[in-house]
């Protein structure tokens, strides 16, 4: 399909609604794929079999491009529109194999604040509707295994303490009639954690009986929380266990969005299904009163989280406008996990590809955190290493790390971002070149993608080039995929072409052998250009436990701002010399990482006064959705 | 596919797994259907569109056919099983064009006590793992819109409370650059109730504009509670709003189970996506300060709400172990709903079944209730009426009726059901005849359904068959689908095509333009054989207000124990002359009723010591999933 592209750019539903995808099936076909490697999903999607891989073992992989992003302002810099853009420019106009990685949005912005996130213009992923609302379930089910497992965390501590040892065992292993019991296969990872090699449990003795059916789970320590993929702010903080029956036992805790749970977190890291159920099985929730982690398999539900995600692991086949594949797959929150999209799907995608084709993969936030957390958790989980990197900027993100005025959503934007200002862009461009800087201590080529806006200039777009070339980019491209779909992109896409040629020696940030301490002063010196890290004495503390507890071998997963190198949001460009400081310290074990909290992060939003949900409707005779946007 | 029928029967997932579904398309195809009716989930699921109904607007009805029980024990006496086996019977044996209407379980009790409900033996519907688990995301999207109205209610509320009048018109209505204003199409809803039909903003008077713009909710009124499809019981009572931005608007408040969801109530009685926009924008979730109803559509979020439901409105159709079709839709809870699955699957089935077919739909619960509120709402919603309702019952439950010792669940069954006793039989009898006698009140064709277990004996079965042919039942068969597939309903199946035969008489219990206590007491006394009927003083004032604000042409929904006639779930077998009393009286305008509450509810199940969980894991080599039962 041609696209005809209309000026001015008409809304993203009006686009998108015009727009009449390919049967998803042609386009499985066209990756070579056979009715029986995906699950359609209606006429429009398709779930991607995980046997794909283990079929196409043998061939070789596509070039790895990861699209990244200068320090946004809070208007976002349009890097899920150019990473849909430069595909759309590589399949529909270069003709090259490439297939586009991307995650799946959260509905809780959709209906709030935000609107949809399908890349926008004419640079989007259809049907945008279903991308936007429940897509294929995976993140109903990411909801779904959270909270079972919350429920199954208060409710053993609630029996627990109600119950004596012998009326807990009884229950766990109720005896048959001839008094035989048996242990149900995931009570024997607890037994092998606590070094019981028995298998029948009337051989275990009183001190294996208690120390088996006790958890004893301190609830000061959960740090286990539900999950809802809404926008619901009066849950971020709640006293849960008020009913009657539940006698007094009331707890305080809260709900996240579902993007920020750690199930969310492993299915973006997960390398298969085997490796998924480990990970699930591995997540820990607290720690008992005598300071031992409690895991998913204690409680004795690892095996069915893992079947409530088992459909989840399989990411979601759908189309550009311009008909290139796309696989959706994976949402995790950007700070407190790796906000990528899922390795799977980088798998298959790289496959399918094949040695002549590309693969297109976006990296959340700025590249200080993205990119980042893409090269030195999401790369060192799959093994994988990029071919390119791809930064992309805007002439007012740069004007803003320049010195303008402040850029606040939902408030019309300062006459400086509109007017001709070489110099405030040059000043910026101190931005682009530490995220520059940064691709190239990785060892990636690196190309800057300038995404056009009708208010840039031909000096502003040249100062951003040059700056780029200065610091060190391998090339740079202006590029206008919003206004003009992929042919928008062609200049950057033969920028991209040229860059995968050349020679890449990936390496990480830091190894895994150093201390968790050391990792982190790491990535705020070199990545963020911290001159001093300072840890809380909460952090402190946390860091000498998870030690202590045998995480110390786990990469760093930062959790800061986006807006900001600092932890400062309101320090633009590229500061250094600053202080960094390190609030609080988590273990995410099931995903594989420590998270540093550094600054306060919102783990669920709020819906404002006049919400997205009040342009959104439905036409009773058509279906058609109204007001998505 | 012919049955390969073993003895003794395995567990129902081993049935279930040893079975090979046909392709769904090839089931679709046997019903007429093309591949434009339809969205494939899968090669095993398929939802059904809606516009099949308007295509075969001008074609007659198929027979149709409701299965109830009577006054079941916690064990359960069958109900679904005997449905599924009682298609199995007519499509497999008897050759006739049926279709199957069954509930989408709940996965929460999946998890915990209870198992899946996807009948069971050589009657279940397959796949079991899909059945049981996400489906095709009906439930999740129940969720999500019940949680968005949710989130809605409580921020507006703090936004109400937090900012004037003038700053929360200037937010709902912003002003442009030319200071011209535009109301959201759903606003007009609201305005229209207010009696303004103002088209321009800024027309408003300083009057108006505080109406428009304050709904007013007075907190202690919402009724309006969020929802997750698990089953957590620590979220039965709980306190939010206690994050540190919340400013102290903190509430006492709770989850219910997904299936207890108001939004799931009106999937199940809705009849087309015009109407189930209506209904969800009728949503009441409390009342203003002034005591006025405030609705789904007041808060601009009805519009919302159809959308993350667009997909859930369609049936899902699967098939039996003996290739016969099932379409799965709704799973309304049966105490403050209907318990019976949907209208729009009804209604599809009934034209795709033609007028020599057949379509056999489930009501939940006992008699009293599921078949109750199968004639007095649903067939009330739907315009449909009923050829022949079968009244499951068994043995077991007939003796506990008769005077047996209590049955437990997980507690072995006394003696006394294990060996002949006649005379226990024929004294529990009396239930089956109250349930026989009910149905004739509606004018309906009635055939007891004798759902056989091993140990029952040719005396008993002959016991129960005069017994309910005397009590006026037009039939009555032994059944043995559980151990035989269809080949054990086929007397079944004959019984009910010859009740189907007979003359229908349809009519509802009670007319709609009588108050809402007599509703109540016309259902109390003459199908729960009440003496008296009691209102509580807080039942007296609901009814009153719900009067006052238009709601008092509603059908009721009552809420009551499925254990007995009675309030008193121990008063076993036919009690009469018992004053009947209604604690508590709800609303559910959206639904389309008024809930009368009668003994307590529980609106969210807990987790066991033990859960389900514990056996249930995956084979992460082959995918096939472990211990669900």
């Amino acid at each position: 399909m041609v696209l005809k592209v209309v000026t001015p750019t008409p809304s993203d539903i009006d686009i998108a609604q015009a727009a009449v995808p390919l049967p998803i099936k042609d386009i499985a076909a066209g990756l070579g794929l056979g009715e029986d490697d995906y699950d359609l999903h209606g006429q429009k999607m398709a779930k991607v079999k995980l046997s794909v891989l283990d079929k196409r073992q043998g061939g070789g992989n596509g070039k790895y491009i990861v699209v990244a992003g200068c320090t946004p302002t809070p208007l976002g810099e349009g890097k899920s529109t150019t990473t849909v853009g430069l595909c759309q420019a590589l399949g529909a106009h270069l003709n090259k194999r490439v297939i586009t990685c991307i995650r799946q949005p959260s509905q809780g912005p959709v209906f709030g604040i935000k609107g949809g996130a399908a890349g926008g213009g004419y640079s989007q992923v259809i049907p945008m509707e279903e991308f936007n609302l429940h897509m294929t379930g995976d993140i109903h089910a990411i909801t779904a295994a959270t909270n079972l497992l919350a429920a199954a965390i208060d409710v053993r501590c609630f029996h627990e303490a109600t119950q004596s040892n012998d009326a807990l065992f009884n229950r766990l292993c109720p005896a048959n009639q001839d008094g035989s019991r048996r242990f149900a296969p995931i009570m024997r990872r607890r037994l092998e954690k606590l070094g019981i090699d028995k298998t029948d449990p009337n051989e275990l003795t009183p001190e294996e009986r208690a120390a088996f059916v006790r958890l004893d789970i301190d609830p000061a320590t959960i740090t286990w929380r539900r999950v809802l993929d809404t926008s619901d702010r009066f849950l971020r903080g709640i006293t849960i266990g008020q009913g009657p029956q539940e006698k007094d036992m009331t707890r305080s805790t809260g709900f996240d969005i579902a993007v920020a749970s750690e199930i969310m977190a492993i299915l973006a890291v997960t390398t298969s299904l085997r490796d998924m159920r480990e990970r699930l099985g591995r997540i820990v929730i607290g720690s008992s009163r005598a300071g031992q982690p409690v895991t998913a398999d204690d409680i004795g539900v690892g095996g069915a989280l893992t079947v409530l995600m088992k459909d989840a692991i399989q990411p979601t086949l759908m189309q550009t406008l311009e008909e290139t594949p796309v696989l959706v797959h994976a949402g995790p929150f950007a700070n407190i996990a790796t906000g990528n999209s899922s390795i799977i799907a980088d798998q298959i995608a790289l496959k399918l590809a094949g040695p002549d084709g590309y693969v297109v993969t976006e990296a959340g936030f700025g590249a200080d955190i993205g990119a980042e957390k893409f090269c030195n958790i999401k790369c060192r989980y799959s093994g994988l290493a990029p071919d390119c990197m791809v930064i992309v900027c805007t002439v007012r993100a740069l004007k803003m790390h320049g010195g303008g005025p402040p850029v606040v959503a939902g408030k019309p934007l300062d006459h400086a971002y509109k007017t001709e200002n070489v110099e405030l862009v040059r000043a910026g461009c101190c931005n682009l070149a530490k995220h520059i800087a940064n691709a190239r201590s990785w060892g990636i080529p690196v190309v800057v993608a300038i995404n056009r806006f009708a208010t840039d200039t031909e000096g502003e777009l040249e100062a951003v080039r040059q700056a780029a070339l200065e610091a060190g980019a391998d090339d740079a491209a202006v590029a206008q995929h919003h206004g003009l779909g992929g042919e928008g992109a062609v200049d950057l896409a033969r920028a991209v072409m040229g860059a995968c040629e050349k020679p890449a020696a990936f390496k990480f940030t830091y190894p895994l052998d150093i201390s968790l301490k050391e990792k982190v002063e790491s990535i705020a010196r070199n990545i963020y250009g911290a001159g001093a890290v300072e840890f809380s004495p909460e952090a402190e503390a946390s860091l000498e436990v998870y030690s202590r507890q045998g995480f110390g071998g786990l990469p760093v997963c930062m959790a800061k701002t986006q807006y900001s190198f600092s932890t400062d949001p309101t320090a633009k460009g590229a500061p250094s010399g600053f202080t960094f400081r390190v609030r609080e310290v988590r273990v995410a074990a099931g995903a594989g990482w420590i998270i540093a909290l550094c600054g306060d992060m919102m783990m669920i939003p709020g819906l404002p006064t006049r919400p997205a949900f009040y342009e959104i409707d439905i036409d009773p005779e058509t279906g058609k959705i109204l007001g998505l946007s």
